[in-house]
């Protein structure tokens, strides 16, 4: 077994070491030499890719256009919109300088004094602010509308506790801002996108979510509404994977975007914004993988299947050869992305620890006997389990289980959080239930001071009022007071 | 004729202001709230993302990987290599502090000097000392080399003049940066991605380059040699449209990269770095557009066919629909992309206008007539000639004609340079021709001081030293000192 395998912390010792252990070692990411700022390694960039593309093709199906948008927020344009001010102004990089120079008493080089911006600029935290100062200028009339873009971008919020993919001061997101005539249509385009996130993390992720309302205090900085999908990560933990805001006329009466509908009656624009970020690496990984390493879905696979030759001469070799190659232009016929390792210089019990680290859901292995049979040994990644397979209609064969590993990591993952979803009626038992993790589900009176006292006492958060399930009134658990319908509750990343 | 189109300022009335003007009104980008900082559009940021899949798919066919490496640089870093300081550290974003406060005095926030970092953070201007500070813990022998990353990111160089697309303060792009174990093999990889650059620029811009090095003054800041495309815009302008560079072991020993080769030596690593960026849009715009506005190459178009009907009368425009789908259809399942106008609030006038603008190279129109004639007015952008076609294998004859588009803009862009290259073989000759643009082939004594001297008298500067053509040795044209062939002059953007 390789030795970076033996250095993986379990999951039981230890899980927030697990973790980390696991997206270095698996050559994910890294620190980088900037405080709070992670290198997203190759392989890791590779999974973030797979999500991109099929993100973008789900925006674009639903309409919507890619554009981009400066990287930097004049520091007035943050105070238009009260609230977002104070949510997103605080803990950011604010360029004040736009030259350096020669340091005079020599040794590298300072800031010249003479280059002060007049108005300093913030490092986008969200863009709301640009971008709605931007539409100013493409919104006259209802003729303008719906203006549906979608940016991909890295973005800055200066986070003091900072961990690989969940919390860096520098992510990488997309943020999709649009723009509507009525308000029904931008709420529409709300719910529509978080359904688009909820298909993505079910059928893509292989993550079972649930969709909800984020209560007043967990809502984005200058929304009217925040909706959302929680995950239950491996640990018990809340992961908040996406959002999508209906943001009212808030952003369009900062900005002053007003429009004429058909009766030539100016009224401002309704707003939606919604994002996702490199944190769904971070939900990613901690939905699937287990002590020996990363498990990932296919559908997010850079590559699918690898096949490794077990050989003890260069005329096995040769033998092995031919036989994959005919394999291999298989399984690219029906679009399975595999790699043949043939690299002479590694063991295959190395290369057999390596891809299990690394996750690749299905494993191929061809020897002597093999060659004998005409068979190869298939080994998935999910199961740990293995079986020798006759050649004769291998794609077949790998193209269903591909299905069946991505269909079953699904269930497992939604099993977990079935076994780990309690309903509960006091706040005595919820403190207890509480400290086995999970989602909980009780009732709670809607206050945001509750909501507070809770979370002081208790480090759980409303992770948001589920839009599915029992809808029945009760009372709140903490005050007795009437709630209308149990929220979830759990202690998140 | 649309509004619009009328507003376009004529190449030959102002060429820059013709510029300028297309790339508002073809809605490729356009300035915003933050100096020198543009907003791409979406119609701008479709074609970037077709330059972008297209050199993506060429890196990863050449063994390339894409990676993301932090926005800011410590601002130490950048010192450690002696040319990469001056020619980056000066004009450039600084971030002096990571929070801003409510204004005391009232009236939105202040930065506030309690978060001041200990060392500021540039804004990337290129990432070459923030990736080479990662690769010293990423390479430790042979083995782990070569290093082929690739990024896509955002960079900042404060540009006090901008121009949309060709010189804005932020603009995106793709860096490479390479690790090798030999000096050969970085020169190989940097005349290979050289290679794929000119392709790109002949193959799918539709734009001829001349391949060659830069003058040591023209030199990116850090190299040993830096290899170039260049390409020649239709007023007689050159323009630089990608760069690869050699770096030797500079920034292996700013950053201390060691190797151990298959013996244990240790020696410090060879680099390469190479990057185009946004710019290549201005490039693209001003080969081949003309007075009615944009004229896109079919492979990069976000789409390349598109259909309007005309018609009397509903019962008509259900027969021209039914006709189209058909058409549609056809073409899709050629990998054609194509839309179909059939918006009721815009008359076809307009729409024609419009597109002949955006640069859609073919628009087919459908009326009356047609749907009694099983035919289609085919319209091709570039040459603004039209013809009735059969719809009998329509798809066929516009695959062809797409085929033929590409090839006659890339033609007439070559015819272009060819006609607007010329030999000279004195000075006065020389300044007489530059009054004409165009490259002009000279003979030049190799020193920094005789190009400065031209470039400060005539504003031409040397492009490159090209790799093919006439390699006979002769005499400066100004100094009549030994010339060892003759390099390509221009004025230049």
């Amino acid at each position: 077994m390789a030795k970076e395998l033996k250095e993986l912390t379990s999951r039981e010792e230890n899980y927030a070491q697990w973790y980390n252990d696991l997206v270095i070692k698996a050559d994910l990411a890294e620190n980088s030499a900037v405080r709070g700022c992670m290198v997203i390694k190759p392989y890791g960039y590779a999974i973030w890719e797979k999500i991109q593309r099929q993100l973008d093709d789900m925006f674009k199906e639903t309409g919507h256009v890619n554009a981009y948008f400066p990287l930097f927020i004049p520091k007035s344009f943050l105070s238009r919109e009260a609230d977002h001010v104070e949510g997103f102004a605080k803990e950011c990089a604010v360029v004040t300088h736009y030259r350096l120079k020669n340091n005079p008493n020599g040794g590298g080089v300072v800031v010249d004094p003479e280059a002060k911006l007049e108005e300093e600029l913030i490092v986008r935290p969200t863009s709301e602010t640009i971008i709605w100062s931007t539409y100013k200028n493409w919104i006259q009339s209802y003729r303008d509308l719906p203006v549906l873009c979608n940016q991909w971008a890295n973005v800055v919020r200066w986070e003091m506790r900072t961990r690989l993919f969940l919390r860096t001061a520098e992510f990488l997101w997309q943020e999709g801002h649009t723009a509507h005539a009525t308000r029904e249509e931008a709420i529409a385009e709300t719910e529509k996108m978080l359904n688009v996130y909820a298909e993505f993390a079910e059928k893509y992720m292989a993550m079972p979510v649930v969709r909800g309302i984020k209560t007043a205090n967990e809502r984005f900085a200058g929304a009217i509404e925040t909706y959302c999908i929680e995950g239950l990560m491996q640990d018990g933990k809340a992961l908040q994977a996406g959002t999508s805001h209906f943001l009212g006329q808030n952003f369009a009466k900062a900005f002053d975007v007003q429009f004429s509908d058909k009766e030539g009656k100016r009224d401002y624009v309704w707003a939606t914004s919604w994002g996702v970020s490199t944190r769904l690496m971070g939900a990613l990984i901690m939905s699937h993988s287990d002590n020996n390493g990363l498990v990932l879905p296919p559908k997010l696979a850079p590559f699918q299947v690898v096949i490794v030759p077990i050989y003890k001469n260069n005329e096995q070799l040769a033998q092995i050869n031919e036989k994959v190659a005919t394999i291999v232009s298989q399984l690219k016929a029906r679009g399975i992305s595999v790699k043949y390792d043939d690299a002479d210089n590694k063991k295959p019990g190395w290369k057999f620890a390596e891809y299990e680290l690394k996750g690749v859901p299905v494993r191929l292995a061809m020897g002597a006997r093999d060659l004998e049979n005409n068979t190869v040994e298939v080994a998935r990644r999910d199961t740990l389990t293995k079986e020798t397979v006759s050649c004769e209609n291998i794609d077949i064969y790998i193209s269903c289980l591909l299905d069946d590993i991505q269909e079953t990591i699904y269930q497992k993952a939604f099993d977990y959080r079935d076994t780990h979803t309690t309903s509960v009626d006091s706040y005595d038992e919820f403190k207890e239930k509480l400290e086995h993790g999970g989602f909980i589900l009780a009732h709670w009176d809607g206050t945001p001071e509750t909501e507070e006292f809770i979370k002081t006492e208790t480090k759980a958060t409303i992770r948001c009022i589920p839009l599915e399930g029992d809808k029945t009134p009760g009372k709140c658990m903490v005050t007795g007071k009437p709630s209308a319908q149990r929220v979830v509750f759990a202690r998140a990343y």
